[in-house]
């Protein structure tokens, strides 16, 4: 573990605001106690996480719902509790005028109203000094025929242009991309070639967000990380986790393989180190297990697969890809894998003051009875779906 | 048209009183004007439905979407308005009790809790009428380890033989099965064959629900069709569309080729008859499109390919593929999807005193008009998600 | 149908070669009687598909599969049969060499044998005067760790730009992208936006090729298409159908709403003229069905899709789109597709001097019975997996 | 380890003669130095990796990939080898007569041809010995209409009953499902409820056989082998991995922690003794790696998963999952499949007399050095497609 404890030391994993609040199924959001009413109680719970596990010094922050007066006096609230804020995430899903689209609309004054909502995000990062601006789109269509998808690339093209042309220095875009869900026939954004053609046509502060529940079944995600690295246009990743579409489950949950296979391919193209530009976020839901603990497990998981890619023998690997000895270089990786990193991490956790095991000392803490019992009336923050 | 009137005559779709209220995503549930408040008004819409196709002789409830105190003056006035109450859906997925299953719950309270919700639904069928009862669960888990798969086969057993006990004479049961969502890791009835081992082991009473939506990519539906009407096992059909997960877009939207196979094997079956006891029920949602005449294009897309199906020259399918004929037996399939049965259709609709074209029949009818206005406060029906 | 004649007149598929000849399964490869032993049979096979359709003016050849001695000759062949030679069909993954990769692989030595090869087929089409190149790459990994997939598109690239830089004035490079088979693990060329971003990088001669059957399930195949045409990258198509994997089935077989939903974007996108630039063509297999037939089936599918495309009322489609009628915008889809446009196309054919029912015109040519008896001896083409 | 190693030491995994022979793909099919040309030098292989994993006790025949003249003495050579003969599959997808089906074919003639194939397994069965039978039928049709799905399911419940009447005492027949390929529109044998209930109607000779890459893509695949033990109606596992389709990969290579959650389902279900009556097979490809150190890796690899699998607390399991704590219960799980096993593992070998890394044992002995010299000349074993 000494040998990769400079690379681990540079780890640090966005979190979402959201995934503090409630979250669920079309079905049923089941609520919970503790749930943060504001985006202060949020940055607290999210604090808590970082204070355990020294991996997520910053938080994500999503407009409406985390709006604010002043973001200034939010940065300093994000500062005392030891937190930075972070990506921008804008939302154009759930205005009436967005049912049949935002920045793709066919009627212009709906694209313009969402590229207002764009710039008013692009003035929160100018006060919150946040490098990114998150675009997902719900924009699509649920039936052939409904919406004229040829048209619908050039106006978006055309909106994006007109949000790129507000970045200021410094600032990027990141354009996330979605197979499918909520929009059932197409999607405007479905697949990275789709995110990487805009941001090509964009510019260099134009680059793709990579959201890991968001592909086919069976699509190869770490061959896309390793060719959005190799064409320099990987922005950012949005970790989870699925079994069938966006479950938004926690990383790593339902293919730990998976996850190790991606930060291995992050590792191979320097994606770690702060120059390469590739923010690491979670964007999770919490539907059934409790919230914070979910997050510490996260960014753990996050932490111990990247330990694992960093255990590749690369020298030994590379030669026996290159001798033609399948058995052998699998047998590398699968030792990386297989190789139990947790005792090593926890030592790496005592060196730096941070408990041995964070999911026992939240437990530990109180903070969970606190928040609790201190949390009552007021509304619990959610989707307002 | 004429060889097969006698057939399309029995066809009978029964409809959803949920399609009348709002649906959505998580992302977001757009309302809509003129949408039902109540379950009177529902059934209102679904008689309209009715009146324009003469396809939609009864309405399935929802409990507890659709509580009423007294099920006899409800029963009354759907036949006022020439409507009979169908099948009863029972609702064990929106009670925080139910957060972790309801019929294979590890908690016998929490069983019990859901078995006599079935018991409710049980004494409103009592008064109803209603034939099905449609036990559609929620039940899953989205990690594994959270639940103990193999006991809760065991629970769900125990729970439905205690409900199948309850059931009266004529009544049925029928268990619906669902690949995943909402939830994620494991679902306690995914696959017609889980359905179908349950209700072997209960009785002749319990039958399998068939929803279209519910399968893995690439499903051959129309065989598990055939095998469950060949086993004696299936009861009833919950019409849909989808592109990739459970999408509930109109019923024939994404796949018209695959509705036609569908149908086919009812045909084949022998499943139109009411002797077949197959009972063919609409399960959709209208995010975005209007209601009722999503309604009206749903039944009349079965409709329609039903008619194709019957168009198939059986004789000379046979014929061909005892020959080892690929591609002429092929094309007698296809040539029955490729004819275009609308006119037919049409005027089969005229000779009943219907009109020949139902979708402008209800824009001519001002009835979207009258409930727009009509329908002010209250609250709109909906998932209560 | 008049109004669409001029259009459809302008509608000509090529033949792959390959599929006169026998394929199969990695279970079984069937023979039957009839198939060719050369390359000259082949076109002589592929000729008949064009006299009884005119639709099919030029073959594809595969090299080596089709290799001969002097390729004037055999343009002459084809010319005195009435056909063109077309896209050349390049072949790097039957050689020993190739068993981890050609065009990708870790060792120039194999890199430049396969870049041998593509010029070798550029050499062929300076001879027949075929416009394209077409590169669809086995390369890939089955396990883990297996190939450094980052290197392998370094080499990718490398390799392409050679095999480019050797095109002459109107010949092109069209790249085709898999998802997954032969390769299990990984695959070089795995979506269309890698494809994309290679033929970017190449330069204006190099163009996307998107085979129907290559893609993950749930993909929505006519986005791609949009998309590529709207970015100039479209350069051929290769038609086939699907139920799971690359199936490789008649073309509208599996599903014959996608094939009408693609002919729609190529036709929303100008794709039909001849200035377009998009090739349309076939590659299919005929493991259990006849091949000629099986041809004139997959030709007259793709006609009937035309011509249902092209019936689409667009300036109606477009008004319903922009006021949001999202049922209405549907059944203008719809409404062109149940059109049932076979009389009309009789009609067109019998104008052009063709028979109105080509399949059934086959049959009665007793072509089949000759070849069946002429062709004795010899080796059957095949894969020659 | 020690409170697991009985468990493990009853650990038996049957591997597949074919398994050492040459396989592929549609495209290629690649050869290797040593691969044997007779079944008597497949089982010497399958030998070798029983001697130096103590896992691999008997080798499961292929007819007719392995007739022989006299069964009594294939036995005998088997039992010098230390080895036993194991399960006999049947294959009736390579003759000619079955391009339309083999059991389920329309023609009693070609269904009866079929029975008989099934009827010689059963007398090979009694000269060796083996206790399965394995039915795993190619059967199916490739286009709608081609086939009569319901026909072909009363005509496979009579054949196999003609099959299950001729079992001796102590004999089984087990039918396995698969999803799809070679036939891709419909399969006979589908899914795990069609084999399930033909087994049902069988008898309780006869029971499902599982095939770990023979599903749907999402498919939870532990919570079929959790439902077919509760049923009593697991045979065997057909065990190796996919990432798409059947790749036919090593057992755990695609995704390891799937693996661990079957053998976890297996051990919750007593599965491993053999009073469980169930056979783990491996049925794998190993079209690109060295073939008997594939083997090795995957006896191992179930070796591991099953070590992992047995180090479940199941007590605090339950404890967490009554309680709803589903992060608790997910840790337990995934403390156990986190835990490196292969220094246990060695020792155990030790504790056996095997060598504590069998794959470097493999390399060290010589063996493949020797038989790449030693089999030259005469016909590599393969599939014959």
């Amino acid at each position: 573990m000494d040998d990769i404890a400079a690379e681990l030391d540079q780890l640090a994993i966005e979190v979402p605001s959201w995934a503090y609040g409630n979250s669920g199924t079309r079905f049923k959001v089941f609520a919970t106690p503790g749930t943060p009413r504001t985006v202060q109680e949020k940055i607290a719970d999210a604090a808590m996480v970082h204070r355990l596990t020294g991996l997520a010094p910053s938080v994500a922050l999503h407009i409406p719902w985390d709006k604010v007066d002043d973001y200034g006096i939010l940065s300093s609230y994000a500062a005392d509790h030891g937190m930075e804020l972070g990506t921008i995430n804008s939302n154009t899903f759930q205005d009436d005028d967005y049912k049949f689209g935002s920045l793709t609309h066919s009627d212009a004054a709906v694209r313009n109203k969402a590229i207002d909502h764009m710039y008013e995000c692009i003035e929160v990062m100018n006060v919150t000094g946040s490098r990114d601006l998150k675009i997902w789109l719900a924009d699509g269509s649920n039936y052939p025929g409904q919406a004229d998808m040829r048209s619908r690339q050039d106006w978006l093209q055309d909106s994006l242009r007109k949000v790129y042309d507000r970045l200021g220095d410094g600032q990027r875009l990141v354009l996330e991309y979605k197979f499918f869900e909520p929009a059932f026939y197409h999607t405007d954004v479905p697949d990275w070639g789709t995110s990487y053609a805009h941001c090509l046509q964009l510019g260099e502060k134009a680059l793709v967000c990579l959201d890991t529940g968001h592909h086919a079944p069976g699509t190869n995600i770490e061959f896309i990380v390793a060719q959005l690295i190799r064409l320099g246009k990987l922005g950012s990743f949005d970790f989870n986790s699925r079994f069938y579409a966006d479950d938004d489950l926690i990383v790593g949950a339902a293919d730990p393989f998976q996850l190790f296979r991606i930060m291995a391919e992050v590792v191979r193209g320097d994606g770690l180190s702060p120059e390469s530009g590739i923010a690491l976020m979670l964007d999770q839901c919490h539907n059934l297990e409790e919230k914070i603990p979910g997050q510490i497990r996260s960014v753990l998981n996050v932490q111990e697969m990247t330990a694992r890619a960093l255990l590749i023998d690369r020298t030994a690997l590379t030669a026996a890809q290159e001798s033609g000895d399948v058995l052998g270089a699998n047998a590398i990786m699968m030792d990386a894998f297989y190789t139990d990193v947790r005792p090593g991490l926890a030592q790496w956790r005592e060196t730096k003051g941070l408990p041995a095991d964070p999911m026992e000392a939240y437990r530990a803490s109180g903070y969970q009875d606190r928040i609790n019992t201190d949390r009552q009336g007021g509304q619990q923050a959610g989707w307002g779906a």
